[in-house]
């Protein structure tokens, strides 16, 4: 598979954010709801396609886990789309729920793949740690933490992390596949009063990194774990025990970072090399 | 009734948020699901009560509005608070559904008084403008509207409601009642993009006046009226069918004002005068 669509065939991109709250994660599931099958049936409907088509995903979020960014991709036949585009984005406004957004979808190069062209994900996790502070109307995306959090240990902690490692210490281990990543951010800050978020970005990420990388740096930053114990946890490369993977309902990913246009065929032929399979990547 | 709790009782005032879109507004109705009615229920178990006690409120919200920084107060027995004080805002937490929490809980003078003491109320109502731009995450505070805002022709329009006027053009008008108050701010702002964001305060608010001044502000701003429309709504001083009252859910009460502890018998006595009765000044 080359990645490019048929002749006659035009690729788009779909910019997408959901509460997933409601969903049992991105992925199809037979009998489930998820993202991927609302997308994608209602796509079915405003490119008036005879059957529901196979949408590719820049990150493929586990169950409760929200996005404001989220980029897929789809081949339709031009034809279809031709028909379509004026009209597209305001009909799938009307038939996709109200947890689920479709902020743009264009046709892009046929070397655009959403998921090998990435360069980079950005991830969000929402905690508070004002044990009566937390703001109700923000809880699904929010978890409540029950002490006080250092950040400032958080964030010297999270240092070690920074750069090319192998994260397998953080992840749920998937046969044949890498776990080495290059982590280019993972800092703390509070927004607002009685509120951390982290911030974290990476080329890729590995089944669970975010939720256990943030568990680790919570058990730092309530001081139940030292500041060192962080980079000890890295460099034995298996999964630790102690490291608690914190709920998906904190964690929503942010941005999807690509390319300028003559590159994402270069992107998505490196990426594929390095990490290969069929799985996506998924960092929820 | 002079608003002084009887000898051995104790006046507390509480601090609560709530997300309102499960619930029938603050007020206590038979046999429906009430802020109100949920924080009474908890405070007679956490302070041993022998009946639910009866709350006074700043702002008395509708049905689906929500709130940041309520205010209400009680009157409880010394003895009950005595026994209770060093727990009850970890058991109110542990009682309270999800969506209500008890910031604070904490003994006042006698004088204050959560709804007549009040200085002055601020109200929050969130938009988005961007049709396929609303975050789900935050749906359930927002109202989605289909029409791009001027946000400057707004605040133009605004600026004669600044200061004393009667409002009875945006009030839902109740027998013997003044609809005179003073109008303190009322500026749209775009926090972020696709978002705007009125911030409205006054001394106190007549039923409805929030979202019917939103409503008349949002005409100005989508092009269908004129910025000067709003004045001869206001100076008509009778419900204008023009008007529309915008729906609940974008709308949140954010903080209430009071004047030094010294201060709060006298501004009560002030207040009682110009807005006596005892329905409350629900803005919402």
């Amino acid at each position: 598979m080359t990645g490019a669509p048929a002749q006659s065939a035009v690729r788009l991109r779909l910019d997408l954010s959901y509460d997933g709250s409601a969903f049992h994660g991105w992925a199809r599931q037979p009998g489930l709801r998820t993202v991927q099958q609302t997308v994608e049936d209602a796509l079915c409907r405003v490119l008036a396609l005879s059957a529901a088509p196979r949408l590719t995903v820049a990150g493929r979020t586990d169950a409760g886990v929200h996005a404001r960014g989220q980029v897929a991709h789809l081949d339709v036949p031009a034809g279809s789309w031709a028909q379509a585009a004026g009209m597209a984005a305001r009909r799938m406004g009307r038939l996709l729920p109200a947890d689920v957004r479709m902020h743009a979808i264009d046709s892009v190069p046929d070397a655009f793949d959403a998921r090998f062209s990435a360069l980079w994900r950005r991830y969000s996790y929402r905690v508070c740690d004002d044990p009566a502070g937390a703001d109700p109307l923000r809880r699904h995306e929010t978890l409540s933490y029950s002490r006080l959090l250092d950040l400032g240990r958080m964030n010297e902690a999270a240092a070690c992390c920074i750069g090319e490692h192998d994260f397998a210490a953080f992840c749920r281990r998937r046969e044949g596949a890498t776990t080495v990543r290059e982590l280019l951010r993972l800092a703390w800050a509070r927004p607002e009063r009685g509120v951390a978020v982290a911030t974290v970005v990476a080329d890729a990420f590995c089944h669970n990194m975010v939720r256990s990388l943030t568990g680790a740096l919570l058990a730092v930053g309530d001081g139940s774990k030292p500041a060192s114990w962080l980079a000890g946890v890295l460099a034995a490369r298996v999964r630790d025990p102690a490291v608690r993977v914190v709920p998906p309902h904190g964690l929503c990913l942010e941005e999807i970072g690509y390319p300028a246009a003559a590159d994402f065929a270069a992107r998505a032929g490196l990426t594929r090399r390095v990490r290969p399979g069929p799985g996506g990547c998924g960092g929820s």
